[in-house]
């Protein structure tokens, strides 16, 4: 639907093949919420019995839905997913929560499930009213479409149903073994940088077939989380609606596991965390006028929270990410944002790599390091940073990796000008 | 210098008149450390008995004049200053100690004075090796020029030689009465927005003919640091290298007050806020590819820390900064920028004017507002945006305010156009 010219340069080339995951129902449906030209609203109908877990936007103006979420996690039960795109429902006083109350009791009735255990996240402008018929007159629309077999080509309707500004749907997928069964996990996502010029959000919900309970899924997301999509930035503002919502069905038919610390888990974690790494980088991909993919690489800092809020400091510097954006390997922008971080760091003992090549070491720059391969580096899609702050050594070190697009003039365009 | 097209749009039209200041003498000379066409060294020489503070960077890549002047603070005597722009100095090794001490010790040596009483700062490119030679060889040219007379025309060419990619000089001046004496205070500084092509940086000396200690001096510069240089932002980027100085000659001789707290101090402590205010916005307005200049004031806060945290939030957002650049009056991007500032702030009770119209109250938009005077507000070259964020109220309520620009084309063109 968006326009080819539109599309990320950085964008794959195809929607992946998503496997079936049993236990669970998709249905889309047009709304016109915002847009007239497509489906809107995505709902997830699951079996009984499935478990969520969920992590949230640290926002102090959380939207409606993100408080609903908020509120019913701790069930760890969930039977329905709702998701609009077009009005993230915040910033809209007790009536955005009314909203929210009458589409769980719409859904719980259609589905024959308590309101509790109905999710939902929103993602679109704020500040406007969304009233729940909007959303409620589709319910016999959805509910006929929900159908048994989930495929490539519904996951991606759902993943397009979910997106603002995004210029692609973005899905991901693995597979794991949990104590020689083998269970499926799909995940898709939205946003654009947590940013756009209606102010949107990063939504993501990741399904499995493996049985697994709340609280040791809840664990295993928060953990992922803070190398995934956590590990990201596009321009440093945050959403008022984020959400990661994880739903196991349990029809794999595999052992529960009650420890998350289970070596049984293994697996199944870093398959996890793989998918939920895919996505983290398919956004930074179509972040707003990015041209470039950036990895971040810390070493050397006294921990590894240490080591990300460096990352984060390099990942975030206006100066750093135009630099980028003009192919320039500014290296004294890094060393500026390394010491605006505050956090330890040796300037004396600093070393910077751009693509590998070592360009500053121990506190100065390197004479006569090769510029022509760095030059080249800077040309490509896909530009590293690696970074030792020279604060520890081996395994007492802490390192962290996060990922970001540049700052050009198509994010300017973008958010400046246009007109709400 | 600078072209008339290229000089901020927001710029003062002409340089201030500044008064003499008794007990101090000025001298620029021309060393091409990076441009040729105009002087880069500025030399100030100071009657014994001057009184120093300081407030330098936080950042942890800290430049060898900064560790200088750091080391050198304590002893709260000066009788030389030294700036030179075109290179910052910094990120040099042991080299960049070197070439301080050897700059010290020549300045020391013609001025007959201790080198620990000589003070230093550097602007421009960083990682480049500055040999000290570049500047003590233009010592006897500099020492040949210091005059009894600093007016308006040594105190704009003082102004000038320590500019790099500033589009116009920046000085400021007040007066204020201590027990009855008139006392005078001048102030010069430079800084883009702490940013630059080269890394530059937010450097400001000020000078005054009263006498006071250099303690009580300290305490009241570190004061109205909060509310001045440390309340603007252009673009969140920390130089390596930012200082600011605050010199006392004790010419107009006063009685000298000890105590910081004094009440014959009060006048005194409002004419340095008001020049370092002053100042502060030069710097502001002279951010790279501004357009309008925004005030940011935040009530009802927990605070005045927490006010200033949500306050920075916002002027730090490139979603907000983006939004004013296209006169878009997108109050959801201030909601979000709360939000995101992880400060107390009630949602529910939320209020928001722009212009000084409210748009947005107890959480959501005001219906209705009168939209015109908003969008001429938009228009304008001043933006002035209010957030109560309904925690606190009365005398418990927190508040501050800060300064900022807004994002612009003119910005990336600047820094992601140019190759270093």
């Amino acid at each position: 639907m968006v326009p080819k010219h539109l599309i990320s340069p950085l964008a794959p080339s195809n929607f992946p093949r998503l496997p079936v995951i049993d236990g669970l129902r998709l249905a889309t449906a047009g709304c016109r919420i915002k847009r007239t030209d497509r489906d809107d609203v995505l709902l997830v109908e699951f079996d009984p019995g499935t478990t969520v877990a969920g992590v949230l936007t640290r926002s102090k103006m959380t939207s409606a839905p993100v408080d609903w979420c908020r509120k019913n996690l701790p069930g760890g039960q969930a039977q329905a997913l709702l998701v609009n795109s077009g009005n993230a429902n915040a910033f809209t006083g007790s009536k955005g929560q009314v909203t929210v109350e009458e589409i769980a009791n719409a859904i719980s009735e259609n589905l024959t499930c308590r309101p509790s255990r109905v999710f939902m996240a929103s993602t679109g402008v704020i500040g406007e009213y969304l009233p729940s018929e909007t959303i409620t007159s589709a319910m016999n629309i959805l509910g006929d479409q929900l159908a048994d077999v989930n495929n490539s080509k519904t996951w991606e309707a759902a993943a397009s149903a979910i997106l603002t500004t995004d210029t692609f749907p973005k899905g991901a997928t693995a597979s794991a073994s949990i104590n020689g069964t083998r269970v499926n996990i799909v995940g898709i996502a939205k946003g654009s940088g947590m940013i756009s010029p209606d102010m949107s959000t990063m939504l993501s919900f990741i399904f499995t077939d493996a049985a697994i309970g709340s609280e040791v899924l809840q664990d295993m997301l928060s953990d992922a989380n803070l190398r995934t999509f956590n590990s990201i930035t596009v321009d440093s503002d945050t959403s008022t609606s984020d959400t990661v919502l994880l739903f196991a069905t349990g029809s794999a038919g595999n052992v529960e596991v009650d420890q998350a610390s289970a070596p049984d888990l293994k697996d199944f974690r870093s398959a996890l965390e793989a998918v939920m790494c895919d996505l983290a980088h398919q956004i930074v991909r179509d972040g707003e006028g990015a041209s470039k993919f950036i990895t971040i690489n810390v070493t050397g800092a006294e921990d590894e929270r240490g080591a990300k809020v460096i990352a984060l400091a390099i990942a975030n510097s206006p100066l750093v990410k135009t630099a980028i954006a003009g192919e320039d390997a500014n290296w004294g922008r890094i060393v500026m944002a390394v010491g605006k971080a505050g956090e330890l760091a040796n300037r004396d003992k600093l070393a910077i790599r751009i693509g590998g090549i070592e360009i500053a070491a121990n506190g100065e720059a390197v004479k006569g390091y090769e510029e022509a391969p760095v030059t080249k580096h800077m040309k490509g899609q896909e530009v590293n940073i690696d970074v030792d702050v020279g604060v520890a050594n081996g395994d007492d070190a802490g390192s962290a990796t996060v990922w970001t697009c540049d700052l050009t003039h198509g994010y300017i365009s973008i958010n400046a000008d246009y007109r709400s």
